[in-house]
């Protein structure tokens, strides 16, 4: 990647939308104005939503739309809309029931799109990025989102820790999740409160900084030979937790 | 992908494996030769562990080194071992402690690997693939398991409903995960007993015969918006359930 396509996909805010679960979700949605469709291939259902939103549909041949795609697997549709919305981080913070997740430095595109998905089905609130250490939301990311992008508030801060300051300061409780937490994220004692979880990079965890910021920092238990998990596989058992313990079971 | 490197990939057996965390697990777990690690860059880590698994070690240029790769990101490291042991499917049955993992039809590599990793990081005993229908574990499998594969058993079966009958007859139960599960994943019955826990494939689920063959059919509650999670953000919830329970918590 050159460093202009690296600046646009650091600035992308979901305006390329490809895959089908991605599109539909787009297209159900209605959160935002979808300009144009490109279908090859069989895909009446997008069709027929496409129409019924008002975007422009245009049948175009498959290597036409393969080259367009920015993913490997656009699964015959590309999708152009408005930016996603993003959401004011003190909004966020201030909503009693809070959920929030927090990328701390997560720069995979899979990564990310996964634990947006992982947590809006577990009911989040909201998930928080920082502009500056984050990928953008790339067609990449909105793909493995799942469509979580339509419905899931983004906000940008400047910086977590920063933003771990402000939530302090609202209420919020800060829960780190790293490999090496002191407390079992089975054992949280503030899974039903107003909470910000956030997650570190991949391989490397939650910076220093932050991690001082953070009330308690749980780890999941590992039970095997292998140290760790991957940061989508952390925030989806982390996050399923707190929507269990939320659900008072 | 031509027929030819479609095949070698469905007989891959981890004979070659990328990236630096999964080649350090290879040469720790010492259980399968490493024939040659070839490096380019700063890895230090890795050159000692390769001479003291008696791995033949190989300076290469960085291009060479990505040419010979068959993931898109190697961290400048490739290995070259002896194919991955498998298990025999009756043993892995036959253990009282069992906690199976089979997946019905999982096509996507970072799936699987991802899943290796999730199983084994919650005490998983093995897992089980379909012959036919998964994908080989290829480069990008053992790099997503980021090393799980050279701890957890794997077997292999011709299919994965006949699997289930014989786990029946074992007395094991069969434990399938769907969005239309009916029973929560957080309310199994038999979580800390001799179970095989069945992951459907990515977007159909699990295929109707292996449904009925599952004692029960397991959900992970879905709180958004969105219908379901990706299979390896949903193997990940089951199996730290499943190693929640297991440790009376």
């Amino acid at each position: 990647m050159n460093p202009r396509e690296r600046e646009r996909e650091r600035r992308d805010l979901g305006q390329q939308v490809e895959g089908r679960r991605a599109v539909v979700e787009l297209l159900t949605a209605g959160r935002r104005r979808v300009h144009e469709v490109w279908l090859s291939g069989e895909t009446r259902e997008i069709a027929e939503l496409a129409g019924a939103a008002g975007a422009r549909l245009r049948r175009v041949p498959p290597d036409q739309l393969e080259r367009k795609a920015r993913t490997e697997a656009p699964q015959g549709v590309v999708a152009f809309a408005a930016p996603v919305p993003t959401a004011d981080v003190d909004d966020l913070l201030g909503d009693p029931g809070a959920f929030l997740v927090a990328l701390d430095g997560v720069t995979d595109p899979q990564n990310l799109g996964a634990v947006m998905r992982t947590a809006e089905t577990a009911g989040a609130t909201g998930i928080v990025l920082a502009r500056h250490r984050a990928v953008g939301i790339t067609p990449a990311v909105t793909k493995a989102a799942a469509g979580a992008i339509e419905y899931l508030p983004v906000a940008f801060v400047s910086g977590i820790p920063g933003m771990l300051e402000r939530a302090a300061r609202a209420g919020v409780w800060c829960v780190g999740l790293d490999a090496n937490g002191d407390t079992s994220v089975f054992e949280l004692p503030v899974a039903d409160q107003a909470l910000v979880l956030v997650l570190g990079a991949e391989g490397r965890g939650l910076s220093r900084l932050v991690r001082t910021r953070c009330e308690v920092v749980a780890s999941i238990p590992m039970h095997g030979s292998i140290a760790s998990l991957n940061v989508s596989a952390a925030a989806a058992v982390a996050c399923a937790e707190v929507a269990r313990r939320r659900d008072g079971r």
